[in-house]
């Protein structure tokens, strides 16, 4: 079984910041109420997202908030994190399973029912489901899902859920009205002037909706 | 103890082939002599990577030879594949053995001084030096270290090399004289009209140079 982990307000770092403003900004999102980090940066080499993962898991250190790694299973497994979240170009997530191991949190970004279907929950934690609402971060994500298209998901999902892509403050009520477990967010956070207000009112508005 | 392993016509696939075509070239250069072979595309996501590994193991099956996977220690993992080879910028080289286990073959990218000396032999199973002459399938490859060069590398190297970069059935005999156990290319076989006498003539001038 995985350590137990809380998807409610979930932090994937933004790629397109170096690593010294990421941690600064892990370590003010997670003091407002952050719950999960991410280490994203599909650019970066291996040895460069070890370094990026091991700062990250320092900062970490002590606050029980897990660090996943995204895609690279190998990197997640040297930098001793907690787990890894792949897509669906990536490898499968059995792979990681067999890599990591039995605690490791295994994280899986899925959106079609086919892809729903082919879930293994003895390989998958959990799920990543979106975009909610369109995004800046990630060119690739696809058309929004929306409330209906995320409730939906939900409903299909043999794990637990967490909604991603294009979540703000103001959408972030709705969101938890569909079934999902958190909101995962980059830009709400990153481009955020104060990233624990940020993280406080996220967090606020999801529980709000949540109800 | 990694499996026995020969260093003497190292093949490295071309990342701007597909992998139908790279199967093919493989299944010749290996009738030819073909000792080892590389899958290297490092623009590949995790999934596809794996799938080729996977086809180029079903083609080496039986013959002997190993199959390496360039960088992605998770993708030879799940590939079953027979090693990995890092370069400097990838995952240190102790993070493969500490995934893949001590039968596994690890290879590493060096040319420094500084790095010949930092190698652990616990974790590095050969080394790969180069780029011996210029090459055009590798962008960042650096200046041609040539017959001095790769020579002073081997002196330097507490375990087995191969020369790898710009290397021809024109110049195999040379490299034969520095001290290295084999001859790594790609586009040697790659551009070869006929791969499996392209692989038999390399070998040969290689083995003739050796002596």
């Amino acid at each position: 079984m995985p350590v137990p982990f809380d998807l409610t307000l979930y932090f994937v770092t933004d790629h397109r910041q170096p690593i010294e403003q990421t941690v600064d900004i892990t370590r003010a999102a997670v003091a407002g109420g952050v719950t999960m980090v991410q280490l994203r940066k599909p650019e970066a080499h291996g040895r460069q997202l070890l370094e990026e993962a091991l700062a990250l898991k320092a900062v970490l250190a002590g606050t029980g908030v897990p660090l996943i790694v995204n895609d690279r299973i190998d990197v997640a497994h040297a930098a001793g994190a907690d787990g890894v979240h792949v897509g669906q170009s990536d490898l499968p997530a059995a792979a990681a399973r067999a890599i990591l191991g039995p605690d490791a949190i295994i994280g899986l970004s899925s959106v079609t029912p086919e892809e729903m279907a082919a879930i293994d929950p003895a390989a998958v934690d959990y799920v990543g489901i979106g975009p909610f609402a369109a995004t800046t971060t990630k060119g690739d994500a696809g058309d929004a899902l929306a409330i209906e298209g995320t409730r939906h998901a939900c409903r299909l999902s043999p794990v637990r859920m967490v909604a991603i892509g294009g979540i703000t403050e103001t959408n972030a009520a709705d969101v938890a009205t569909t079934g999902v477990e958190g909101i995962s967010v980059v830009s709400a956070l990153s481009e955020a002037s104060d990233p624990r207000a940020a993280a406080h009112r996220l967090r606020a508005a999801f529980e709000t909706g949540r109800g």
